[in-house]
Order: C-alpha cells, then structure tokens, then sequence
C-alpha cells in the first residue's frame, strides 16, 4: 500500500466547492476521484486538506490518497493532468509516508484574498477578485490586521452556524502573519495561521472592508475579538476573491 | 451630434472575436452595441482600433461613436458597465473632436503575449496564457527579437490568407518597442508599432517559439523578413496568450 500526497491549483469559479455532495453537484474533490477512478481502474478516495467553499481557488491545496499501485508519481501526475478538466492542475505527486493525513498533519495553512479597489470593475480578472468601488483607507486596514497576530478566540469571525462545526469545538488559533499590500488598484491580504474556523478568513476581510470604509474604527478588532459573538464582525466577504496559497506540514 | 471615444477591456475567451458578424455569433463590437441601443434607444454603430481575433483579449482597446444624446460621459460609462456582460468592462468614456477617428487616427498599438513555460499547466490562469511545456532559450528569443525593432516589410509575418487584408495594402511596418521579460515560469512578450499586419503578433511569437526551442537559430529573423514569405516564419501562436494593451492617438 502507498500513501500519495497531492498538490492541487484549481479556479473555484465553476465548482460548488471542494467536498463531494450530491451526485449532481460539480465539486473539485468529485473530480480528482473521477479521474483517479479511470487511471488507477479503482474507486479512491482522497482526503484534502479542507474543504473550501463554492467559488473559492486554491493555489496549493493538498490532499492525500491511498493505492496499491505501482504508477511513478511524475506518470500519475501526467495521467491526472490529461484526465482533469482544465480549470484543475496537479502540481504535485509525491508518495508520503503511510501515516500522513493531508487534514489532521496540517501546521499552517495561508490564504490571500484580492481585492480590486477603484470605481471601474475588470474583465480580465473578474474571477479572481472581489471589487470594492468606495475609497478604502489602506493605512487603517493594515493597522488593523495587525491586531489580529498571535493567539485568539475567533469565535467571533467563525460563520455563525454551529452546524458547521462541533460545538465543543475550540474556536482559539492562532494567526503567524498577515500582510495587506497594494499595488496599483489591487489590495491584497494575505494570512498565515494554524488553521482557520468555517468563514473565517472571509469574515476577517469583511471585517477589515468595514474599517478600510470608515464603517468600523482601525481600534475595533480587539474589541470584537473579546465578544465572542459573530455580530460584532463584519459582513462575509466574497467567495471569489479568496485563494488557498499554501498548506505547511 | 457627438463623437466619444471608448476605451475597452474584455476577456476574449467567449468571444468570436471583436467584429461583428452572423446574428448568431458573440462578438464584443456586437454586445457594445447592443448596450448602446438600449441606453441610447437608437441603433448606433461603434468603429474599433481594429479587430481583435475569437480568443484574443483586450485590456485597453479604443473604439468610438456618434451619438446625439446629451448623457454625460460618466452616467454612460456607468451605464455601459450595467448593462454589459461582465467579460467586457468599458474604463473611459470621453468626448473627442467629430473628426476622431479609432482606427485611422490610431498611431501606436501596444500588444502583449504571455507565455506559460514548465511542465505543468495552470487552472487559475489558463484563459491568459499559451502553455510552452518544453524549456525555451530565453536568451536566444530576445536577442532575435531585437532584430524585429525598426521599419521592415513584415509579409513573412501576415497571415498567408491575403482575402483578409487588400492585395495592394503596403506590408511595411515601424515596430518601436520589443520587450521579453520572464518572471517566473511566465515569459511575456511587449511589442509597440505603428500598426500590425492579420496574425502578425501570433505569427512573429510562434517565430520566436521556434527560436526558443533550438529549431531556429537566433538569427534567422533578419533572413525571414527578407524572404516575405509566409512560410519561412513559425506557426501563429494560440489566440489566448494575446491582449491589445494599448492604443495611442
């Protein structure tokens, strides 16, 4: 038996996320198990890392999979390319050991979210960002953002449906590092952490949108960090301006 | 009566290029159009810098047309933007002299083509870039694309296909600028004239392709111009890594 780790880059756009549902549903996880079900001539089923929402991208999610067969990775990962419709690409086949878990072994994941800031939407990227055409105060997002560093109870910026979660489930992680950079019309917010809560990332955005329009004061993370209480954050941002860049093991 | 200048971007993908054609067909002259008649409540007709093929993006194309409605620009450039699909965003709406004129009065056309080079595809990007698997020489590309700079007779470089322009057109043109910039696994190709032949972009990177691979020498562009043959130039390049990135008057 082998144990193989994938790294996968996928537009979200035309997904109804990752996690496999309803049969009828086109999901990016439905869609790696399809084509490994043709190569492999085996039902496989693989195991991501987490699961992101209908819409969002991934740059470098990471899942794993079991198998007894004998195929190098350099000619799964060109069977996987050739078999996957092309708004997937495997970056990445390596053989793991057998206790790997692409989910339970994650220490840091990071996300970026983009947004494009300016009166005029785009054409070009319209997939891949979230437009904001109000002024938004650049210098007070970043002070902001950085309140969110360290170890919190993010309770507060988790999705308010306890469903989602177990409900015993610890709300506290913590953040490594978040930048905001600018460049040109494009502000993007990048953030590292140990793991993130259902929304969490697209709940912190909104919440940093709410402050770069004036909206909330740049003091007022600290304050909706200690509610514990989804009301006090800011609405949930898009779905298509975020990416999963990155799962560090 | 006014004559106002547009200037357009649009993600060429779902598109059968910028002219308009059978009822039928998706065009971006076509879906311009369209928005301007219900604006306006009149058919008026928009004239381009020139066409762009199915496929082709447009990241600054120019096109005007006369009108006698009073609407200020800004109230019709919003107007644009709410009633045309989201693959094509108008980002100017200027008054100019009756006279003006988008392709006779075009002086300077900037186009970019961008290039994917690694083994493996991408999702995220894949509608804005040709994939080049194999390793390209990108020193021996941009040396022979430095032979292209100046006035040459570029028919070696016009599409084959001589219904598409008159049989009298001069094939003379003056390219200003050439730059090829790699970052990352991304090469791009900028190349500034006074005016471009059918295919003459595509053409001339399928060219510098060639050169990049090793199946043409470095210096052999000089020779193909002198041919003015068609068939001493490499294939034309696919139409997705192409964008018209500016116009100037």
């Amino acid at each position: 038996m082998r144990n193989i780790k994938l790294t996968i880059e996928y537009d979200g756009t035309d997904f109804n996320g990752w996690q496999v549902q309803a049969k009828t549903q086109r999901t990016v996880q439905g869609e790696i198990e399809k084509a490994l079900n043709i190569i492999l001539k085996k039902k496989t089923r693989i195991y991501g890392s987490g699961r992101t929402d209908s819409g969002v991208h991934a740059f470098g999610q990471v899942a794993h999979f079991k198998t007894s067969s004998p195929m190098p990775c350099e000619v799964l990962n060109r069977a996987l390319n050739a078999n996957l419709p092309p708004d997937i690409i495997i970056h990445d086949v390596t053989d793991v050991p057998l206790n790997f878990h692409a989910q339970y072994n994650a220490k840091k994941k990071t996300y970026c979210y983009t947004i494009l800031n300016r009166v005029c939407p785009c054409a070009i990227n319209r997939r891949f960002c979230t437009h904001i055409p109000c002024r938004l105060n650049f210098t007070a997002m970043r002070h902001a953002s950085k309140q969110l560093l360290g170890e919190h109870d993010f309770k507060s910026f988790a999705a308010s449906n306890p469903a989602k979660r177990g409900k015993k489930e610890s709300t506290v992680r913590r953040v490594s590092q978040i930048h905001l950079k600018k460049k040109g019309d494009y502000l993007t917010i990048e953030i590292e952490a140990n793991g993130f809560l259902y929304k969490m990332v697209r709940n912190i955005v909104g919440t940093l949108i709410l402050i770069g329009t004036g909206k909330l004061a740049k003091d007022s993370i600290a304050r909706i960090l200690e509610e514990r209480d989804r009301s006090f954050a800011g609405e949930t941002a898009p779905a298509l301006g975020l990416c999963l860049m990155e799962v560090k093991y």
